[in-house]
């Protein structure tokens, strides 16, 4: 079995080793402030004592900016036979490894496509990772025995490995996260420049789309830092959009008729094209970062019939997510819908089928 | 009690409809779509029959565009004693009614802070309004018991009266709605032309952004076209806010650290703004227009203890909204969170603690 330090305690380092203790990894942890190790230690997420000799794989969940030079450290030190990184970009350190001399080959870069508006060990979970993407960046002269730990670690996690370039992981995550981070944030800054009665009348649509300007400042400046040039391309394309779309909606308020239906026609061309872009977007769940598929069973009215179907879906072994009946229970029959990963969707149903019952 | 028409059978109108009827309000269903009429009596949202003699109350739920001909028309008609509407934005409505020398003491505008973004009568819910903010644009010549009528159409609807001027309210929507979309439609739109690899690492936090996006384009183009000027020049402003935002990434992907800290500090500062502007956002659920509360009681492993739990809750007369169990049903004991209308809440308690659960 697998041995890991994880060198940072912050939201994703505690995850990780959360996830490879609960697999059984003899994990250490290690982070500047004791106190971040302390409290991982104390959540369950391994040792605070310092590895006897060289561990198999070290993971390092420290900011961007810092992989290059505490991976230099780590291997001066002699941490570990493999290396690898969580930073959410992978070009900047990947220059800072190759600037600073370090083994290339026993260093492989990875992202881990999940966080949270929460940050730290105390917002860490050991499921934080399943069923996401998490990207690695493999280069010419990648060690494979680093690369298969590093694979493993990456299934300990419940996640799926997705190898791509360290430019091209950069302008895909510019695309889906840097640059709407900043959109986000300018639209949350526009509210705050409003008056209360305005912004009483917010509702879940601009929730939604704000909730990611919640965020810490500081981490984000980190982040963008990292990846400024391509987040200020993706944006300059945004602003050009927008003067697009200021002059449709200009031409929807004209007088004359005819440039009415041609602002009609630009602004609903950028809806559709907002209909399309959002249709491609992965995840049927939307709320989480796992990926749930939801079995609906119908029952009838008579007693103790959804215990009996709570009982059912226990002996099919797998682990119920989330439950909701439709329909209020002052009618006591209808549709109950069992959340379960997706990995397990078919597995409850024949169970449950195989028990008796009809299965939407 | 009141009697009512509605008039358009659409999510909007069929929702007040379900609303009424389920207070007893005698309410009648027009529609130029006799199939609408059809559905929305099938959902038990009032009579599809035309009332015999004047009702109390019309409620025009048809696109903003149509209000003031709609208006003209059912007072020609001498349908009701008040009309009201509940389209989107105000001051063209507001205009077309002046324009059409309606009889303005006795209509009110009006619109409901609640959508969705599925549309038609099938979406509809009586509940769709519970705790929503209901803006009323009276003026000057509004007659008493018009403003009394339509305060006791939204109390009946369980939503929060908002007084502002028609203008006023449409700046605020454009805001809070209308701007937020096209900026949701123009970032989901850049990953329509994205390749699939970087599209697929997409994760919650532009999942949520977007999800307005996905809206219908038609109905869109609508309630833009009724509010274009406003939303263009808050689109103007995103803008240039923007350019800011790119001026400040282009400075952190310098080589000079004195421009890398401008760069750093504009970022940092436009995060910061977001994160303020975010915090004044209402509403401690995000996922909807109805607030609900969460009642938690602890079970016991016995047999039938849930089943036991929910003809309790039966019992208290209080509509469960959903049901989430905390850990797995492979534990039978546990908690169980039951969600209730933030109304309902404390009744919910109160009832369960007299039937001898404890509650959290």
């Amino acid at each position: 079995m697998l041995s890991a330090v994880v060198v940072g305690t912050g939201l994703i380092g505690t995850s990780v080793a959360l996830a490879l203790h609960g697999k059984g990894v003899a994990v250490h942890l290690r982070d500047t402030d004791p106190a971040a190790v302390r409290t991982a230690a104390s959540l369950g997420a391994g040792m605070p004592q310092a590895p006897v000799g060289r561990v198999d794989l070290a993971v390092l969940a420290v900011p961007p900016a810092l992989v290059g030079g505490v991976l230099a450290d780590l291997q001066a030190e002699g941490l570990a036979r493999h290396y690898t990184d969580v930073a959410s970009v992978k070009a900047g350190p990947q220059q800072d490894v190759l600037a600073l001399a370090c083994d290339t080959a026993h260093y492989l870069g990875g992202h881990p496509l999940a966080g949270a508006e929460r940050s730290g060990p105390l917002a860490a979970r050991a499921d934080l990772f399943e069923q996401c993407s998490w990207v690695l960046t493999p280069t010419a002269d990648t060690d494979t025995e680093t690369l298969n730990t590093v694979l493993e670690l990456v299934s300990l996690c419940g996640a799926v490995p997705v190898v791509m370039g360290a430019t091209a992981h950069d302008r895909a995550v510019a695309l889906v996260s840097h640059a709407p981070h900043v959109v986000a944030s300018l639209v949350a800054g526009q509210l705050d420049r409003a008056a209360d009665r305005a912004v009483s009348l917010a509702g879940p649509g601009i929730r939604d789309l704000t909730r990611i300007a919640a965020s810490d400042p500081r981490l984000w400046v980190d982040i963008l830092s990292a990846n400024a040039e391509a987040v200020a391309d993706l944006l300059d394309s945004l602003a050009a959009d927008l003067t697009d779309a200021v002059a449709g909606l200009r031409a929807l308020a004209a007088t004359d008729e005819a440039k009415r239906a041609d602002g009609a026609r630009t602004v609903e061309g950028l809806l559709v094209q907002g209909n399309a872009g959002r249709a491609r977007i992965p995840g049927k769940h939307g709320s989480g970062a796992v990926r749930y598929e939801t079995v609906a069973v119908p029952i009838s009215d008579r007693p103790g019939e959804l215990a009996r179907l709570f009982v059912d879906a226990v002996r099919a072994g797998v682990n119920i997510e989330d439950v909701r009946l439709e329909h209020s229970v002052a009618q006591p029959s209808g549709l109950v819908h069992l959340a379960v990963a997706q990995s397990n969707a078919s597995e409850l149903e024949a169970s449950l089928r195989g028990q008796g019952w009809s299965v939407r």
